[in-house]
């Protein structure tokens, strides 16, 4: 009873990925030819030396004889970003793969994310430190950070450092931002011929770093299953205890993958797809009327009982809000030093409410006096905390007021009792399903041969990923290939696009397609919990929206 | 993709529990001589005719041959209160059996707890239905209820119900609550010759409903292995990205089992059990200063994260925090009229400030304006509805304040950014862990046996559980055996007492023992979910609790 380790995390740890057959034996990189797709004349300035590139396959290259290892290399590695599962398999991998080119090359970790690139803080990755991490949840093997290196200063310090530390590459886990990131890195090391490469994984819960040669972003598969099972234990107490709406909050600002997949997976009452919202120009009124009436026809058929699902990023979605805030954040600016003359919060929220115009007047008026005031106190940045406004709980007043008001005009009956939940957290660092760990496991596998190959400024990829892990094909994407400028803080900045859901989609369409049966029924799938062991059904299973977006 | 069930729903639904021994082939019934325990006189009083009894263990019989099976019965189960994993098994194993006993036997189930059985609402459990919901979790079955069967008239009303469907035994599936309710019912029907015998299985995720005799109650085992899952995986992320320190409410009013077994298995940095709270007589503030002390201590060896357990009803706990309600309840009571006469809750909250004792007038302006408003408000019932507060919310606001005063006096140097969770219902309707599914089932199919054995006013209970199941030894004992009497409401009432966390036991002995080691060091325990296949290890694991409790 005194194991340093969980009975999980010693079975876990026995867990051997399998690799895709192309990755088993002696590996040789094969240039798609006439990949290279047409750079955007801005983004080929930014990035002369590493455009016009093509994507790369890793094909088994079983003829030929083991090549003798060439020089022992020293590769760096660094989490960027939140946690997403799979992320030690994925520094397994890659050391494993650099071990099997030549047992003298060396991979280092740098600490507490890019900040450990510029400050050279590492750690040598050694057997012993990456069995302890096989298979398990968490970043916690070098951590993770959210700085980014953009200044030239901050380029010339993790110049200095690599080289200090004999590294001839780096391999960055992160999502649009860091695999950006990394484009920048390459070129900028390319440029002043540093003689570092970079590589970039896709990773991201939020399953939005994903296009046409990339199938899936890493982590989203158990994120999403997390979620899922939490979402089908709660609507299984719905059901079970029959008082409670549930209001549940998915992590996922920008993208609204995970809710989509829940969606499909458990079929809530409803779900909310913030580009849905968006694209539609569904104001917040027309949010709170969809749950008022999903509330309504339920207590109709005598279900005072229900599962709402909505996205974490839902507020900026929302046509009315999303011009309140542009309003807000303009007089906010241009206000500072009447703002800062008044002496009461209650005297600031009046100045701003006789200078929004009638429309955002009406939505300002809508929110709670809390809320109000929160909007006034933007960060030091000058970004108004709209993460901290909790839309579930705003929605939910909203929709007692509706209520309230139906009710008077006799036409609600029912009970309302809406409980909270926030499933975010808890989703980032479960132990990666068999999926994301074989996933992961082949992406640092390959961006060890990327490495061999001498490329710079690829991300890697898996493809045919529906098929078993086999014959899953990786290979590499030019970073930037996959950029495009938008404008960031007012100046045009070049980025990965993410991946939206698309209403176009199959996932989207299907969902749409059934979403109604599920409004009064309960139509609720039970998922469970993450299986690792058992039936191939469970415990191999891909996304729904995998495998509706890659076939089925 | 069209299933109506999810993999996971199909997958179990094909779990054969196993059965233990002494149920596999022909089962008697087998008095324990000399264990009749002495009962009150108060309580024999209001159970004439169901005190005495003795507790009986259910043992194989292959000797005798299969007895013609008698008349046919028809039994009828109800849930009761709060959804537990397993309750579905339990109510699959009494239908096996009683179909074993013999195949013309009835179940009936009735619906949304015990007002569907005064009400006589009811659906007949057919092999159908019940194959629907084998291995599942919830109780959305037959639905439960938190109505309670007391006065003459719903007991008239259940007799004649129970009698127009030809029930001659009723199952009731609850917590002590309910099991009480069944001795009450089982004396009642047999003082008045209503010919339907009662029996009771012990369930509550609490864990409390256990005892010399009852190793444990059904549904803890999964839902505190769910939460001790869940709370890793937010231990993983804090270690992961360095920044939160994430307090985390775990559902239990009573008694802290739950907290204590996530504990013990998941090692946060703070766990907070109510029953030492109580026992030390902590203040609110002495808890605070603890929660402090976490926080000062790891920001010092440089950690700015942490995870921090509290138990759902520490508040009712806490010293001072016990003596304020109990002031204010009275106040309330007494001075309802001058409140009333107040025109703003400002007032209000004046008046009642100038009345508490000076000691209480200390602790209720510790609070923030909000709870201190919501004190004065009672239910219909005249109780302060404590249960609103959040006191993990509380909490954080008392120790940002305490922090911010050290780091005024150079004490403290730290980042502090607190995130709240609250874990609950999302470990209620889990599908049952393997030990819960076939624990349930065997409570089910034994509580067949103590029917057709003739038996009344007993729960149903099994033994030797940390052996394999089919070692487990199962039986029944006389709810009366149970029973203490307690002051509820001004009056005192036969009830069945909570099993709390013991000081002097081994799981909470071992948990003092070890704990000064978990707040510095990061000695988290990543238990991953619940796992149904692969390695009993993990499969077939028990908690912590039990295994200390039973032997280890």
């Amino acid at each position: 009873m005194n194991n340093e380790f969980s009975p999980f995390h010693n079975e876990r740890s026995k867990y051997q990925p399998r690799l895709p057959k192309a990755l088993q034996g002696q590996v040789q990189i094969q240039p798609v030819s006439g990949s290279a797709v047409q750079i955007d004349a801005e983004i080929q300035k930014l990035f002369p030396t590493t455009t016009g590139l093509e994507t790369v396959k890793l094909v088994s290259n079983d003829s030929s004889t083991a090549p003798a290892p060439g020089e022992p290399i020293t590769v760096g590695v660094v989490l960027s970003g939140g946690p997403a599962p799979g992320g030690h398999n994925a520094i397994a991998g890659l050391f494993d793969a650099l071990k099997k080119i030549n047992p003298a090359n060396r991979l280092l970790g740098f600490l507490n994310g890019p900040i450990g690139v510029i400050q050279g803080d590492h750690v040598e990755i050694t057997p012993e430190l990456v069995d302890q991490y096989r298979n398990t949840g968490g970043f916690d093997m070098i951590a993770s950070g959210r700085d980014k290196i953009e200044s030239d200063e901050d380029i010339e310090r993790c110049t200095r450092a690599l080289s200090m530390l004999g590294a001839s590459a780096l391999v960055v886990i992160g999502g649009d931002d860091s695999n950006t990131n990394a484009a920048v890195l390459a070129e900028k090391f390319k440029a002043r011929n540093a003689g570092v490469q970079v590589i970039g994984l896709p990773k991201t819960i939020d399953g939005d770093m994903r296009n046409d040669i990339i199938e899936t972003s890493f982590g989203f598969d158990t994120a999403a299953k997390t979620y899922a099972g939490l979402v089908a234990n709660v609507a299984r107490d719905a059901k079970s205890a029959k008082k409670y709406t549930h209001i549940i909050k998915l992590m996922g600002r920008a993208a609204s993958h995970v809710a989509l997949e829940v969606g499909l997976q458990v079929r809530p009452n409803l779900t909310i797809i913030s580009e849905e919202v968006e694209q539609r120009g569904w104001t917040l009124n027309q949010v709170v009327e969809q749950i008022v009436d999903v509330v309504v026809r339920r207590s109709e058929a005598g279900k005072n009982y229900g599962v709402i699902v909505i996205p974490e990023g839902l507020l900026e979605f929302l046509s009315d809000f999303k011009v309140l805030l542009q309003e807000l954040s303009i007089l906010l600016r241009d206000s500072e030093e009447i703002l800062n003359a008044y002496s009461s919060d209650e005297d600031r929220r009046q100045f701003i409410n006789m200078k929004l115009l009638s429309e955002s007047a009406r939505v300002y008026a809508t929110l709670p006096d809390s809320i109000q005031h929160a909007l006034l106190k933007p960060d030091k940045h000058g970004n108004i905390p709209v993460s901290q406004i909790e839309t579930d709980y705003l929605l939910m007043d909203l929709v007692k007021l509706r209520l309230k008001e139906l009710r008077l005009e006799g036409k609600y009956k029912g009970q309302f009792a809406p409980l909270h939940h926030f499933f975010g957290y808890e989703g980032r660092c479960v132990a990666p399903s068999n999926f994301d760990a074989e996933y992961c496991y082949a992406l640092g596998y390959s961006a060890a041969y990327l490495i061999q190959g001498g490329l710079t400024g690829y991300t890697v990829f898996g493809q045919n990923m529906l098929a078993p892990t086999e014959e899953w094909q990786m290979g590499g994407i030019p970073v930037t290939s996959m950029l495009n400028l938008e404008l960031r803080k007012g100046k045009m900045k070049p980025v990965i696009k993410k991946a939206l859901v698309e209403l176009e989609g199959k996932p989207f369409k299907k969902f749409a397609a059934e979403r109604d049966n599920w409004v009064v029924n309960d139509a609720y799938r039970f998922v469970g919990p993450i299986q690792y062991y058992g039936p191939p059904e469970l415990a191999d299973a891909r996304t729904i929206t995998l495998r509706l977006e890659r076939g089925e």
